[in-house]
């Protein structure tokens, strides 16, 4: 849960602008149109939200680089390999993650407006980025919406007690319409924390707290660096066994069956993790996505779904707090209000981000993101 | 994940007759043979899979009250309220819990079945025991079974930094055939442990670690007893905000919207909340229940599932432990090691509550569940 609107020092950029640039780069590197801006929005999602470990620092690092490699097909025809109706399951051809995430959230979204709940899941697909930007398509229909991803064969976390690593941070994200109040919206590692806050807290030269990291022993480690030099790995949701490790454990595996048992993608837990070093291995190839709608207005009146819906988030946002300057919220409000508070003010990026997407646009010869300087600090 | 087949000093009564004497218990309280049975299959799992927090401890504790006080019927019949084919919504009719939620599964499963995804979700349910007893129905039929239930309009956890109890420990549950190694079992409260575990600890007169409860400044709290004298309240998974507090609440609440307000039962966050003390207030009536039921079989050959099953389950159980007497297992591997061991060696029981459902027998005319001496020790 994002919990302030401050950005770093940087620049506010419109949103309108980020867009587009971010559409043209997907364009230059060979989207159709309509794909390379639902990708364009899916990335920018992070930015504009505050979740910022999921938004535009990870363009020249993580998804440029998937398209110079051939890891990611821009062309890519996702094909049915086979259909019930109510489910269905796709290649994705290695289709943009960021695309064709959101893509299977409508296409669960249509099934469930026929038969109150569907499914669509995908082998062969590539990084999705934050998987709340998907989740939350289903709400624009009334919808719950569901995303679960595995990370294909790359291997980050290890099972408890053991010397390999096994799993990925196998993020899961629900999304659920609340009414009049901003959607409630979970979007979560399943280790304590993804790899893209302990790389942030890296590049900003912050610790972290004891919680995220620990050794081979357990003891816990807050020297973000640590995790890259294999001195450190992740730990599950829950910390140690005695507070609810092995749940967080639990809710990685929930992630692995639902998003790549399911559809046949790549599996963390294989044979050739066993001789791993315990640090992280394997390429997020063949990642595997599941997403589920349901209709809870095909089950009961409209109206009655949203009366409840206001009863349940509204109690919650009056909830008495324990200190009056921190009043009570839930997942989703503080990124709907990062959301329209930068939608209106621009987008905040670090001056170095934002240097490097003006870089990128040189060299593909697009406009550079334009900027405002921040004038005003908000809490 | 219940780690060890060591049980209490206590007796070991046959599997069988446990299940007779309890059978027996609930048709004396007016359940037709069939749903009796199916209601003690679903409490004994407690103490066949060593969860002895959601087993035969709770029968004159929690469940006999119920029938006593009219807030469970005996002789209910649930009533279909919707049905799209895929999903259906169920008003329970205050139906028992333990059998009502394994019949939602079954359902599920048969609409999964013609489906490929079936979801059926109950209002006007009571306290279902075990989520994952049911769960694991789904796995009979080469199936994902999904349990998740919410606690009616019982207040025990607050939301991160407010002042009343608004939410229940809402649990979760994913059950996954795993080829020819025991079947993936997660069955979760969203709370970092359930109230039964804290008031286990107090029976027994044992601390709980730290990071369960918590005092109203978030100083950890191992005094079981605290609890119910007000003075503790129940963390959410993660613990604190920091360390991905924020998750656990997050995951109570995708409990409360799936299992409460897609079928419309009974809501934790509403406004009577809010005039609450901040310790636990409310009854678990109108408790929601939602059964999710997920056939990879009809998006894919059975035998791929079963082969990428193998490979994901037994890779975990192969990875190289960091401690060789502690090898690497996953949820649910314990649970079905302890029911085969004490399906072989009878069910532990404590004397006191062995002593217990003796003196239960009497009252009802039953013939006492049959005992033998323990007489071995295994880890």
């Amino acid at each position: 849960m994002t919990q302030t609107i401050g950005a770093p020092p940087g620049v506010r950029v419109p949103y309108a602008d980020l867009l587009d640039f971010t559409t043209g780069v997907f364009t230059a590197y060979g989207l159709p149109a309509d794909r390379a801006h639902a990708a364009a929005g899916a990335l920018c999602y992070g930015d504009l939200t505050g979740m910022r470990t999921h938004g535009l620092a990870n363009l020249t690092r993580l998804y440029l680089p998937l398209f110079a490699d051939g890891r990611v097909n821009p062309r890519a025809e996702p094909r049915c390999l086979a259909d019930t109706g109510a489910a269905a399951r796709y290649d994705a051809d290695r289709a943009p993650g960021l695309w064709a995430a959101g893509q299977a959230v409508d296409r669960a979204v249509a099934r469930a407006a026929d038969h109150g709940i569907g499914l669509v899941t995908l082998t062969g697909a590539t990084h999705i980025g934050c998987a709340g930007a998907h989740a939350l398509r289903a709400v624009d229909h009334d919808m719950i919406g569901i995303v679960v991803t595995n990370c294909g064969r790359q291997r980050i976390a290890r099972p408890p007690g053991g010397l390999a690593t096994m799993l990925g941070t196998n993020p899961l994200s629900i999304a659920a319409p609340a009414a009049e109040h901003p959607p409630f919206l979970l979007d979560m590692s399943t280790t304590a924390a993804p790899t893209g806050r302990i790389r942030t807290a890296v590049r900003e030269g912050t610790p972290i707290p004891p919680g995220l990291l620990a050794d081979d022993d357990g003891t816990p480690v807050t020297d973000p660096g640590a995790f890259d030099r294999g001195e450190a790995h992740l730990q599950w949701l829950g910390g140690a066994p005695e507070t609810g490790g092995y749940k967080g454990y639990g809710l990685g595996l929930l992630v692995e069956v639902l998003a790549a048992l399911v559809p046949g993608a790549g599996l963390g837990p294989a044979p050739e993790a066993l001789a791993g070093s315990g640090t992280p291995t394997g390429r997020d190839d063949d990642i595997g996505v599941t997403a589920i709608a349901i209709a809870p207005g095909r089950l009961r009146p409209d109206a009655d779904v949203r009366h409840d819906a206001s009863v349940l988030f509204g109690s919650l946002l009056a909830c008495p707090p324990r200190s009056p300057d921190r009043p009570v919220r839930y997942p989703g409000w503080y990124e709907a209000r990062n959301a329209a508070y930068n939608t209106g003010h621009g987008v905040p990026l670090t001056e170095p981000l934002h240097r490097e997407l003006c870089e990128l646009a040189e060299r593909l010869g697009l406009r550079p993101p334009g900027t405002r300087d921040v004038t005003e600090t908000v809490r």
